[in-house]
């Protein structure tokens, strides 16, 4: 296997965190990694190939700006080297916009794709994890971008968890046909035709944001405002909540003793919770395996998308998602 | 003061609970109320006022139909004793729509206000909640729609929390007035514009989803859609944490000791979290006081959203808003 290019400018704990996580995701699963960036600033880089870019996209940074004028920015090299076969995925945990705009521009999309959507892995509790796509890459969507993210999050669920006949649901406020938005009850209708769904997926209708986290259904198909909205609650209320409990826990002498006594029942939870664990955002709909990780990656969090993206090249997703893609009917 | 009136019919835990509700509220705060439902069905009354009504609306019912076939169904007719000055507010856990629909078409509207919407309290640890709105009202919402929104939450959170200088802010996927859909970038435009809020009102920009339950803002203003999404996954998200943590301790008989040590210690926290002690959600913009509680209210939370209801009769809640409204330009 060509080797994962890793990003490793960009991102809020610095080249260090993100070179420690591929390191290990090189050493522990024998993925083949290249580092892509700026020599200089990288320290070292313990003996890995080094994809070399003397320019990188700052958090705040315009995307499409950014890209269209640093050509040689890391995560626009990071994209080249998928275009030409250098490296086979990457993995950027750097400014999210220009992560997505470097892979539309330099990869391109699978044929037939409208746009491609951000697809995220909510963590349940008990249970594998369920897709939430579109996360944030297309604010405002038409049916026909639903239909497609429903195809290939259909796809990227089976690959990803080895499921046969996963379940798809469409993000609305009821759970009858007729509610919701006009997008909603469109896309509602078309997904419920026969045929739509690849060979094996199964809708299951409309499903609410209290289903997100309960394993009700494998794969929530949303537009890009409302699924960056959704994930963005649910990590933040999670963390939110988990922070309060350990705060009441640890204002009494009990509480903090209990706590310690707790701390290890409570690991495997904690774990269950820890988006770190699940390798970051899949962008489904470019020509390549491209994972957006999280700003705040730790190493952990790179490992874990190492993997998953070498898991995704080995699966050969590009290839089933275009078997999926039903080529929107008109030019949107 | 006029009794509170209390729709007893259509929830899920029946009548009995919701009377139980009611009762506490009299006996303990010594607030009017008047039972509106079936006299057949409802049982012991205790004494409280009743306003007979002899149909009422299922839960999966069409609300608009049901509505305007049963004339004389209970939420109907809550509504029209506030509507007839009967009744100084309503309260009803039953079908939400039919309880919107009601109080829409029997009180009718708040002059200018061109949607009622529905503002919910989001339960913030170790801080006051911040009121969503709309949390389903209106799917589809324009710009001068959101603006009345903002408009209103802005009195009620400085009337429900007594906030002097109540902080609004618009959900989005991105800090920045650039990020969002053409609905969220009209809207901030609209809003930061002087003079738009309420007098001590303070428009501070865009809110992502992780800002729900920070106390970071005390107003988050939203279309339908998205609002209902955001609160509903908030609800679950809390509820399959809080359930995946006490059946991680359950498993264990050292966890079981320790989760009965603990349980004490973690009552405040649960408290705040459980939306029950907030009393339900509002309805904006209708022409009296509504209260719209989770068909699955306990009589807890009937107490509180009496409570609530008659607090916000004797601030004047209606007349606050009524000030606050600017009538939408175009008659949409």
């Amino acid at each position: 296997m060509k080797p994962v290019a890793v990003d490793v400018m960009g991102a809020d704990r610095g080249p260090a965190e993100i070179i420690s996580g591929a390191r290990q995701a090189a050493a522990e699963f024998a993925i083949p990694v290249a580092l892509v960036g700026d020599p200089a600033l990288m320290g070292d880089t313990f003996g890995l190939d080094v994809i070399a870019a003397s320019e990188s996209v700052d958090p705040g940074e315009d995307p499409a700006n950014a890209v269209r004028r640093k050509k040689d920015a890391s995560v626009v090299r990071a994209a080249e080297a998928v275009r030409d076969g250098a490296a086979s995925a990457m993995v950027s945990a750097g400014n999210t916009g220009a992560a997505m705009a470097s892979a539309l521009l330099r990869i391109g999309r699978i044929s037939g794709v409208s746009r491609p959507a951000i697809a995220a892995p909510l963590p349940v509790p008990g249970h594998r994890p369920t897709i939430l796509l579109d996360c944030g890459a297309n604010a405002e969507c038409s049916p026909a971008w639903l239909v497609q993210f429903a195809q290939m999050g259909a796809v990227f669920a089976a690959q990803r968890f080895a499921i046969a006949a996963p379940r798809v649901s469409l993000l609305s406020i009821g759970e009858e046909p007729t509610k919701g938005t006009p997008l909603v009850k469109a896309t509602h209708a078309l997904l419920a035709t026969e045929g739509t769904l690849p060979s094996g997926a199964v809708f299951v209708g409309n499903v609410e944001g209290r289903d997100a986290l309960t394993g009700a259904t494998d794969v929530i198909v949303t537009d890009g405002f409302t699924g960056n909205v959704l994930l963005k609650s649910l990590e933040g209320g999670v963390k939110v909540v988990m922070g309060a409990l350990v705060s009441s826990l640890g204002a009494s002498e009990e509480g903090r003793s209990a706590l310690a006594v707790l701390s290890p029942l409570l690991a495997p939870l904690v774990a269950e919770l820890d988006v770190d664990n699940y390798g970051g955002a899949m962008l489904l709909g470019v020509n390549g395996v491209c994972i957006i990780s999280h700003g705040s990656s730790s190493a952990k969090a790179i490992v874990n998308a190492v993997k998953v993206a070498a898991e995704m090249v080995e699966a050969d997703l590009i290839e089933h998602l275009r078997q999926a893609i039903t080529p929107a009917a008109v030019s949107d």
